[in-house]
């Protein structure tokens, strides 16, 4: 007979906390249920390193057992976003790696965005300055995005002799932008604007630079503070359907949002509609 | 052998005409080929109720074999598109339905957009004020929409504590205005202005409230004008090759297209072409 | 045991060099490494031909074994890009055909743009005055597009009785401008503008007639100079993850980019960093 307490077992290997958490290679920050990493070496542009992918990777798998943090920021110390793989830390040592390592490296690179996309929380990247190679990446392969007017994209891959795709930027970065306008950044490397970026939808707001951090936090808590739970359907579905027929993502869709209808924050939703109030979410 | 009138056998459960027809939730009119289906509470905005979702499902499946109406028009009575589900209609009985009903429920909101897509007619969404929720989404699931500076597009889900994924829209959505853009509107319901939804691609032209409904169906009726056969093959197309590889699309392109070589059409055009005179075209 | 000679034999069915390629249907030249091709029957705004379609399919079938090409202008003579399907030439033909020819018809034109998207290198267009038909496929079945503010894409098909659907054009070009605008454009087969196009994320710059082929060209020559190789694979997983999940596509583009990472220019490239001087890429 299954009773709470064999429940609880069940629960044990998949709940955790994540308030405390401490990392060694950025920051994190929790304030409500809204956690904020900061890539933080501005003094060469936040770039990323062996350890802080490896680490970052850890903490989104950890996310999706987190019971206390309902949205990510994800933001760059100083004025810039990230940089990308540090030339030094990373290029160095992978020039003359043997295949099998290689592709260690860019499978550990490509499980930190399958990690961000199998999270339940919405990921807001707040872009300011330089955001370029891995960095792009990064904001990419987060949920939305806010930036400054002054935020230079770049996918810089080409410019060290490598391909455009790069965890994940061939499939994902056309479904946001357009084919023409990804394949333009994908082969030659260019810069593109804070302004192009909003325009093109890369961007969901542009900033002030001073603004920005607290208004990607603002729009983390006022989704904290929503149905989470419909909230990581949300985006298990935007992922799931990317490649159904229309007819199979329909009907994928009524089964989840079933679920969502059968869950206590959708009858939350009707009383308070009822009584003339706010609802007062629970993400359950 | 096949006969002529063994053949009108076949054309006998396929062939039907609805000019004459007379829903009893919404408003329907034909003039000439056009079919022109008001949402008609206004005093709420157009809502839909079970009654009404389900004679727009029947109607969408009857316009499957109607030979007389060649596109359809959708818009609102009063200076609104529709507010989506009817809170007391519809909300309100769902609360605490038995998982089996509930699923009932989303299958036939689903099954509605099916329709709409299967059916050859192109779908014209006519769209002013209010267009929210399951409105957001008939607008969505028509072929193109025509808008006015006011309208007003929503994708309330999460207001109600539900997932952005009802009826299609994690997939339909992220295709017309970018992954980016949707995941927004999806996850925080906020509204989208008449300017946001014509710059992002949602609405193919904003016009003057008193000259929508007329632009729209003027729309329609050069369209229904035009090669209706090769329309209905577009349309059947833009469904089909949703998930298709490229390779794969072209094959079937290939395929789909010597099939309207094939037509009666394309000769009218050629012979008008030759006869420096404009082709009447009649759909065969 | 293989030895160089025996990797000789390997090669020899897989090189070719085309500077010195004599096309019999348009123009072909030939700067450094990059190749642009002339649609030159420029009284008639150069439409397409039975005779210059296999052609064009022939070339850029050449084209993926070319060692001395590296990126592809593909331009119109005079003050237009192309009309697309010759009416004299090719639709009076096509009236009346019997299916299967119907049919060798639509894989021959289909061909083109497989091998469009087939070879390796990068294809520009540069498009000025009418691109339309056909014409309107050769610029979408490209990889970035400059055009001026007086062009005019139109995909007519509509107009000669036929479907949207042609030589892929519902499954590539809802992808670039999105699926509402593309359905309009199918549909009506109205004129975009320059401008329409440039917004939509069709063309990647508007330039002045007097310069647009020049830009082009430099673009091309820019991407030449750069790692083609890697251009190459690029341009492959752009077409091969077009219907991938994220997981596949990410796991894809870490083996994809593994491979660029045992390239000589990825070493190139980081060489050219440490000793702060700019690489010089060759391509493998």
């Amino acid at each position: 007979m299954t009773t709470r307490s064999s429940a609880e077992a069940l629960f044990a290997g998949n709940r955790t906390t994540l308030a405390g958490y401490q990392p060694q290679h950025f920051g994190w920050s929790v304030e409500g249920r809204v956690a904020t990493i900061t890539l933080n070496r501005p003094e060469r542009k936040n770039p990323l390193t062996f350890e802080s992918y490896a680490e970052l990777r850890d903490l989104f798998r950890q996310l999706a057992y987190a019971t206390d943090i309902k949205t990510v920021v994800l933001h760059g110390a100083g004025e810039n976003f990230c940089s990308g793989g540090d030339v030094h830390d990373i290029i160095a040592p992978l020039i003359d790696l043997p295949m099998p390592e290689l592709l260690m490296f860019t499978r550990m690179t490509g499980d930190l965005v399958k990690a961000m996309r199998h999270c339940p929380q919405p990921i807001i990247a707040a872009v300011d300055g330089v955001c370029a190679g891995a960095g792009a990446i990064l904001a990419m392969a987060s949920d939305m995005r806010y930036a400054t007017s002054r935020s230079k994209l770049a996918f810089l891959f080409t410019r060290v002799g490598l391909a455009g795709c790069d965890m994940g930027a061939c499939a994902i970065l056309p479904r946001i932008i357009g084919q023409g306008r990804a394949a333009e950044l994908l082969y030659t490397g260019r810069s593109a604007s804070g302004d192009e970026g909003h325009a093109w939808g890369f961007y969901n707001r542009l900033c002030d630079p001073e603004t920005l951090l607290a208004e990607a936090q603002k729009l983390a808590a006022d989704l904290a503070a929503g149905p989470t739970f419909a909230h990581g359907i949300t985006k298990k579905m935007l992922h799931q359907e990317w490649t159904m027929s229309i007819d199979e993502a329909i009907e994928s869709e009524a089964q989840a949002q079933a679920i969502c209808m059968a869950t206590r924050d959708f009858g939350r939703a009707y009383e308070a509609f009822a009584a003339k109030s706010r609802p007062v979410f629970q993400g359950d």
